[in-house]
């Protein structure tokens, strides 16, 4: 094994792709080869200069374990927890370390990210995947689990559908989530096609590009559009709730007056449990790969990012071996 | 009795004294003389043209039942709901009238409110008040039940103090109902004279012109501003609640980040159960009569909404009757 890999660098919202020495890894972190990593929209948000990153994005990935301390894990093909956690705080011991406030982020905030030929994780944030997944489904096991992460926080309704408010990445996964786990779902968005996705595995589907009203006890924002909260809130009924899961960069303008008189509840959203979506994953077909627009090297990266912003394009998967 | 009276109108923003026919009374419908009208931040909004309302002001009041359908009532002293709900609607039937869609609100939508000699309101709406409450504590229970309704809507943490931020008539009665309700209260605002109202029932104070910034499980935001929910998710931990109390006119600028990050939950809260209220004010005097600054006849409605909006000023109440 090569002690230099070719990683992807952001530096004031510039794509450059370099080679380096590989970094230190420390104990307790195993090293490993990234065989697929996913483009976000949160990466398409760091390259327009938001938060101020710099350094090597990308947190979801499927890769293989090269070197690590715990020998069971060497050469298991694996995806892995984006939050580095102390493991000793109030919110660790809770087995919340996604809220662990001095924590790290894969490829977002204080760590090199995935788009590289090869990151470090600590090996307890490793979750081996089992061989009747592929890597082309293993690769949405992060987006999955945030997905996932809805049901970790709401109940469904007992009658009525769900409303899902967007046709993005994020929001076929959230339907398709939500339809796997018994849901009735009624999917807003703009483009049929996107929409087809979830139609297929059995969701109703309103496309429009105007702003749509209904009254649902539970909905889904997942617009990734600044707009998308207050049409959320339109959505919703007296008491309903709305789960926010799109970041947006600055600030949203949201009336608060419907959602006081109306008694909405509002729920942030993040990351999820990465052992649910897995676990789903092992016995249930979501139709992932037809989520794949482009499977780009890593050397394209500059395209794939231009790719993955363009109208109608799905998932945008960089492969970094050569 | 005189089958005339005199009302406060608000029109384009102006209040006018009037005299006018009694309004005929619907069956079911009880006619109240009223005893004390309080003006809240709602009636300040409707005086500055938000909502667009014309009418006659005032949804919080005690009063006398003069005319009434079912016998019993006549003569009680009564404050009533301030929701005109359908009574047959899914939400009537689940006692949740007061999200009724085709509710009329007393003073706030559709019926005359209680700036007057007289007001109407549906029989069942009412609520008698025991003898051992005084008519200045009774004019609260319509706010009090509002301060009630958090309770109905989140449950206390089991540890750590709750955080109410903002120190106006609303603030002031959410901290005295939370600490009545045994929650550990830490009350945040800028006026040492109207914090000294709670700390005297046992919350903990921060006097404070600056932005706050804390972890609190629960928060309360009831500062009647804009800024006031950036200000409350500031003060939130990961995964814990805000309860939105301040009705405020227009958008509201969130930044919704820490929100979605911090798994943070927002919860829009209105009217609550009036009966709940007076139950508590049967055993519990909750100071009520020291938040008042000033009691003034309907004549001089013009002067009280001047003196109401002014700072350092807590609630001021309007006596019709001459």
């Amino acid at each position: 094994m090569s002690r230099e890999q070719r990683q992807l660098v952001l530096r004031k919202g510039r794509l450059e792709l370099e080679s380096c020495r590989l970094p230190r890894r420390p104990a307790g972190y195993a090293r490993i080869r990234v065989l697929l990593a996913g483009i976000c929209n949160t990466d398409l948000e760091l390259q327009r200069g938001y938060y101020g990153f710099e350094g090597v994005p990308g947190h979801e990935f499927v890769g293989e374990v090269v070197e690590c301390d715990d020998r069971r894990l060497l050469g298991a093909r694996v995806v892995g927890e984006i939050n580095l956690a102390c493991g000793r705080c109030e919110w660790c011991l809770r087995k919340l370390g996604r809220h662990c406030p001095v924590r790290k982020v894969l490829g977002i905030v204080g760590h090199p990210g995935a788009m590289s030929e090869y990151l470090t994780l600590p090996e307890r944030n490793l979750h081996r995947v089992p061989d009747s997944v592929s890597d082309e489904q293993a690769v949405f096991v992060e987006p999955l689990a945030a997905a996932a992460e809805i049901l970790d926080q709401v109940r469904l309704p007992k009658e009525g559908s769900v409303a899902v408010l967007g046709d993005g990445k994020l929001g076929i996964l959230v339907a398709k989530w939500l339809l796997h786990r018994g849901a009735s779902v009624r999917h807003y968005g703009r483009h049929r096609s996107k929409l087809a996705l979830t139609a297929a595995d059995g969701a109703e589907i309103t496309v429009s590009a105007r702003r749509p009203r209904a009254a649902h006890d539970l909905v889904i924002e997942a617009t990734g559009s600044p707009q998308g909260l207050a049409d959320a809130v339109r959505l919703c009924r007296p008491r309903g709730t709305v789960v926010m899961k799109s970041t947006v960069h600055g600030s949203v303008a949201l009336d608060t007056a419907p959602v006081i008189v109306d008694e909405i509840t509002l729920v942030g959203s993040r990351c999820g449990r990465m052992e649910v979506a897995l676990r789903a994953l092992r016995h249930h077909d979501f139709g992932l790969e037809q989520m794949i627009s482009a499977v780009l090297p890593l050397e394209r990266a500059g395209e794939a990012f231009e790719l993955a912003q363009r109208r109608g394009i799905r998932k945008v998967l960089l492969r970094p071996v050569r």
